[in-house]
């Protein structure tokens, strides 16, 4: 029997769909995988996977798609393995944990947990779309991360299908744990190259009650820069802290609150919350003082607050609506290096002539440069990438802050982990995946760390991104 | 050259010292090591690895031997390599980052983070004695866990020497990294089986300016663990909440506060934090509502504050002036278990006569059932330990929560892991370590799971603790 008959055996016709539905992430990536196949639960998953191990197909396992990396494309003619009817969700109260299937949409468990008054903090913005399998493969990060961390922060245990189809169940509801190797933590963030988890348990804590939003603008992109570091060298941790410049601001422009000043260089959107409402707004006020801009707007009800962060969140979208050719980036440097990396930003752009939009979760260092051309200006996109991702390493940073590698930023990895780390995770590759069917082509460097790297994946000059996931993503 | 001379030559003859102050930990292991080295940094720790591995010679990484299941004693007459000296502390206060090396003792990292505002929450009860190094190995958790989480959710980075004696830098100063596999975090709670890790890189965060303590007594340990239960279940987490039972408070009768109910069964201690006194006050307030107990104190002044919290941290001292045997427990469960894991205690001491007192972080489940026993009834330790191990793991929990396997416990971990889970632990061990030099008989089984586990150990019944170390730690 050929392997699409045993899969079909596995999952039902109904089950298995169009492959070329599942030949895109959010990138401009577009390979069709052999088969794309919708198990119903962890039990069919490992059949699959023992299907594939024995027949030397490769698996690409996927959430939502929504990936800016390419994580879920298919690069070695193996099959997709979507994860989307993993749907299970139960939010255990008296533990304070959820379990969710690798399926769940983020928003779903975010919206289940705070029906109760919990809270679920990691908040990728295509968190309507994504879903919880990926972002434990990518170790998702948000806004909140700076007060409250990224995904893995909140990764209890789960149910991980391995390369050769066993079922390894990994730590449970418990809070706290010093028994034995952190296995857990190590698939956190492997994107599905180690194992496939299909089932996870999530640490829940208590729902802020209030939160508070307040706008402030700069002449200058370096003062808005200089602000965050200011705010949070003195002690300050909002919910919050987004950072918009003017090349993002005149995209969005159709979309900032009325009676905005058009000349601002830049914007930080701060947000507090916490339980008490005069003492959210009166943290936020300290931090708006300490913030220090030429324009500063505290929202006052609910829907002001949504005016100030609409723009912010409807990034992708509008980029998507200009018709423009863009290329989103994903860096992170310590906090202090955000004037720096911001700089260089500025430099690339005016030494190239390409624009740069950036926004960013400033407050942990994590900003977004999009490299918006025009298609004449496309072979600038390698070069200028490659140079951001040198800065970023150089400042003491990553070129990933919580996208993942895939596919995108592999040969880069490098650079970033030195030989000897870069040596280990191919050892531990290899230990987890010895015949090398778990997303191949992902994570680990392939070829050179030059500024090529784009020109080696499938989709790039033909088109870029598959609109339907970039419009709704953000970024 | 033999091992020995060449170590003193990497060293210097005044670093290598008295094996026998190095033959134990805080519990009744005891087993010189072949030499006492301290190496003054990183470098120095590669060449003795290096020497190591070519000569054959194991190697327990140490810390300030504090710990509670053997860890740091050598039991496969290696060396002792003391991280004591490597004591390079550096608050970075634009990151927001602490950089130490493993020696540093984790009060200093705490002390000099508030000196500049900033807060390293992780706070074992030993945190005067023990070492950063000793608790990354150990992801070491505390009194504030269940508000601020465990060691693991701070490391952003480190050093670490490998089996063959080469350096490895891992994270950084960025607080956000979604960049290949996460090798950082096995390496924490590896208990120096995989690596040595000889510098770390920690996240910290604001320091709350406000504390507020409260204690309620309960008739019944009931009734204590139904209102932890009923508190947590309510969306409320304290910075800490602290649980004693009756024959906890009997051992710590003449440290209570004055006038304190001589008839109550239990106390939970709760004590919140923030930045604005009023509402850490009334938040204290509705939690000890909540609590809903017979007796309530709140304290009025620091004096009562701490006059309140000295009888919990006197514990292990307490134990150790009375000279009475005893054996200190560290399991988890998840929350709501946590009146059934106490109703189990109960019962097994009235079935073995054996006092049962109990102290824990009860908020995150995190519960320390210490065996208080005369000579008679040492036999009863064996099997009443075993029984809490089996208990905690089928209520879904830990038989280590903050403590590690160490030697201790380590035939235990297939009960709560199963098989497959350790089979891929051995085979990490194997590729991080091959020759089986990093600390060897610690975390991964070697026996069965049985009444015996103590009996397998060196100094099990000839002694109890090393009096110095127990003394001083609490638990």
């Amino acid at each position: 029997m050929n392997i699409t008959d045993r899969l079909v055996e596995i999952v039902g016709q109904n089950n298995v769909l169009n492959k070329e539905d599942y030949a895109h992430d959010a990138t401009f990536m577009d390979a069709a995988p052999i088969a794309a196949v919708l198990p119903a639960n962890t039990e069919e998953v490992a059949r699959i996977v023992k299907a594939c191990a024995e027949s030397g197909t490769t698996i690409t396992a996927r959430g939502a798609g929504t990936s800016l990396v390419g994580g879920p494309v298919s690069l070695s003619k193996g099959i997709v393995l979507s994860l989307e009817r993993l749907k299970h969700l139960e939010i255990d109260r008296a533990n304070v944990v959820a379990t969710a299937g690798a399926g769940v949409i983020t928003l779903d468990v975010q919206n289940a947990a705070a029906e109760v008054g919990l809270f679920y903090p990691p908040d990728p913005a295509s968190h309507a779309m994504s879903t919880i399998g990926g972002n434990v493969a990518c170790n998702s990060g948000g806004m909140s991360c700076l007060k409250y961390g990224v995904t893995a922060d909140y990764v209890l245990g789960g149910t991980v299908v391995l390369a050769d189809g066993r079922v390894l169940k990994l730590g449970g509801k418990t809070r706290k744990r010093a028994s034995g190797y952190r296995l857990m933590s190590l698939f956190v963030g492997s994107e599905g190259t180690l194992g496939i988890v299909t089932e996870v348990i999530l640490k829940l804590i208590p729902l802020p009650r209030f939160r508070s939003t307040a706008m402030v603008g700069y002449t200058t992109m370096d003062d808005a820069a200089q602000a965050v570091s200011r705010l949070l060298g003195a002690g300050h941790f909002p919910s919050a802290l987004e950072l918009m410049d003017r090349a993002a601001l005149d995209l969005l422009a159709h979309l900032l609150p009325k009676g905005f000043n058009p000349d601002l260089g830049a914007v930080i959107i701060v947000e507090q919350d916490g339980n008490e409402e005069q003492r959210v707004q009166l943290d936020l006020e300290k931090m708006v003082d300490l913030l220090d801009g030429v324009d500063n707007r505290l929202a006052q009800s609910g829907p002001e607050r949504d005016g100030l962060w609409i723009a912010r969140r409807s990034f992708g979208k509008v980029l998507m609506e200009i018709r423009k050719n863009f290329f989103a980036e994903d860096i992170s440097v310590p906090i202090a290096a955000v004037p720096e990396m911001v700089k260089r930003f500025g430099k690339l752009s005016q030494a190239t002539g390409v624009t740069i939009a950036t926004v960013g979760h400033a407050g942990d260092g994590n900003l977004h440069p999009t490299i918006v051309f025009t298609d004449e200006q496309r072979h600038h996109v390698g070069p200028m990438a490659a140079q951001i991702f040198k800065d970023a390493v150089e400042l003491g940073g990553s070129i990933s802050a919580e996208h993942g590698l895939g596919a995108l930023k592999r040969d880069y990895a490098e650079l970033e982990h030195g030989p000897d780390a870069i040596g280990l995770m191919r050892a531990l590759k290899n230990l987890y995946d010895p015949k090398g069917i778990l997303n191949p082509h992902k994570v680990l460097p392939e070829g050179p760390a030059d500024d090529n790297f784009l020109e080696r994946l499938p989709g790039w000059g033909t088109k870029l991104a598959s609109g339907r996931d970039r419009a709704e993503l953000g970024s």
